[in-house]
């Protein structure tokens, strides 16, 4: 296997079925090695919301009691993960859904307590890139979910973006890896009102001089730290863009 | 690989932690190759009430409306499948995550309106062993959850003892397998209060006679011609047991 291109589809294009099926029509008709990983956008929310299960977030990130892994499982992994599979296998694609757990191929550890404790939040320790190697040579194609497992049983939820550039990090070090973040945005945007502002090619100085003036901010900034730590680990491309830019090929390119 | 076993593991016993981890133990300690089917049990239920959704059922078998199959999926697939698939990477054993949906691996139809509208539940076209093997060839344990695809988008809520004596039948004509139903009674009883009255070998003709007569009811019945159709159609060993009888061998072994 020479090249991989891992998709990063986000959970409001996940959450809606129109972008959704487009999403999924492209990364069909993508040639090649490939490998999606979703988020679960706001399903887990509602799903919390039904069984008043109190919402925590400290800064846009989940604090995961209990209760709340138990849900986010349930549809990160289940209802989520198991509607791609078969929608894809429906478009001829083979795909295999996953989360960490499964065949090892994710391990992490419970974030430790610093000022805020997260709950069940797992931070990524080793990405095992054999057997996902072995099974996209054979033609399937790993649908990952935002799950992993710290090896002693315990399910952790474990944010989207960084399991994406862990995997095209890990799967680097064997095959040239272009890595997208799909989204709801054409790219990062110099005007976030303007989805005609894309910027064509991001440098790190650029983001870091962006961030400092407010014109990054929010999601975007997690996402792009990812995504330059992903290209100084020897990523080929990294590229963030919306199901149209997956398909023609447009988007933000992150260069160092 | 020359021979397999298939444990099916009933809601019952997956629902209590206790009876669960002991299941877990042992089947980790199976030597040889192996493969876990799961049914859901009452979690499926308990969220349903949780969710305020109906629960219908008709003579035991669950009808499943477009909620409802989300709700399954979320649990069988997700919860209780990707808790099993940690618990079992603890132990050591290289579980990986399944649906009928992933990799393909059983494709169904939606059940046809005759009296009862069943919703979304599967009747099994085929079995797909060829990527089962590979994967079990190579290590893995698959887990596989109650939960199937028509091909066209769709999952299916199926049947777990009929996911069980399908994989069995189909896997039997490439190698030996052993099929063990393993709930919470030590096998078939000739008296229900007596979990001491364990029939050791059942012929087709004495469950036919014990079914006539009462001595077999209700749940049993269904898992004894899943039961039966997987020994006609060569499985080499059927087993009806308990967690207990998984270790030592016992229980109620089927013959025609």
């Amino acid at each position: 296997m020479n090249n991989l291109t891992i998709v990063k589809v986000g959970g409001a294009v996940v959450e809606d079925p129109t972008t959704l099926n487009t999403l999924l029509d492209d990364f069909a008709a993508m040639q090649g090695n490939k490998l999606l990983v979703h988020g679960g956008g706001r399903a887990a929310d509602k799903l919390l919301n039904r069984l008043g299960v109190e919402i925590k977030k400290v800064d846009g990130r989940r604090i995961t009691d209990k209760e709340t892994i138990d849900v986010v499982t349930m549809v990160y992994a289940g209802l989520v993960n198991k509607n791609i599979v078969a929608q894809l296998q429906r478009r001829g694609v083979n795909a295999l859904g996953f989360t960490g757990a499964d065949l090892n191929i994710i391990l992490s550890h419970k974030r430790p307590v610093k000022t805020i404790d997260y709950g069940f939040v797992g931070d990524v320790d080793s990405v095992q890139t054999e057997v996902l190697f072995s099974l996209i040579e054979q033609g399937a194609v790993p649908v990952v979910s935002p799950i992993t497992h710290d090896g002693r049983g315990q399910l952790l939820n474990t944010n989207a973006d960084t399991i994406a550039s862990e995997l095209a990090r890990a799967l680097a070090k064997s095959c040239g890896v272009t890595l997208v973040y799909c989204f709801e945005k054409p790219g990062v945007l110099m005007d976030a009102t303007d989805d005609n502002s894309v910027i064509g090619t991001l440098t790190y100085d650029k983001f870091k001089e962006y961030q400092a003036t407010g014109i990054i901010n929010e999601g975007m900034i997690p996402k792009l730290d990812n995504g330059f730590d992903a290209i100084r680990a020897g990523v080929a491309s990294v590229v963030i863009t919306n199901t149209d830019g997956l398909k023609n090929g447009r988007g933000t390119r992150l260069v160092i």
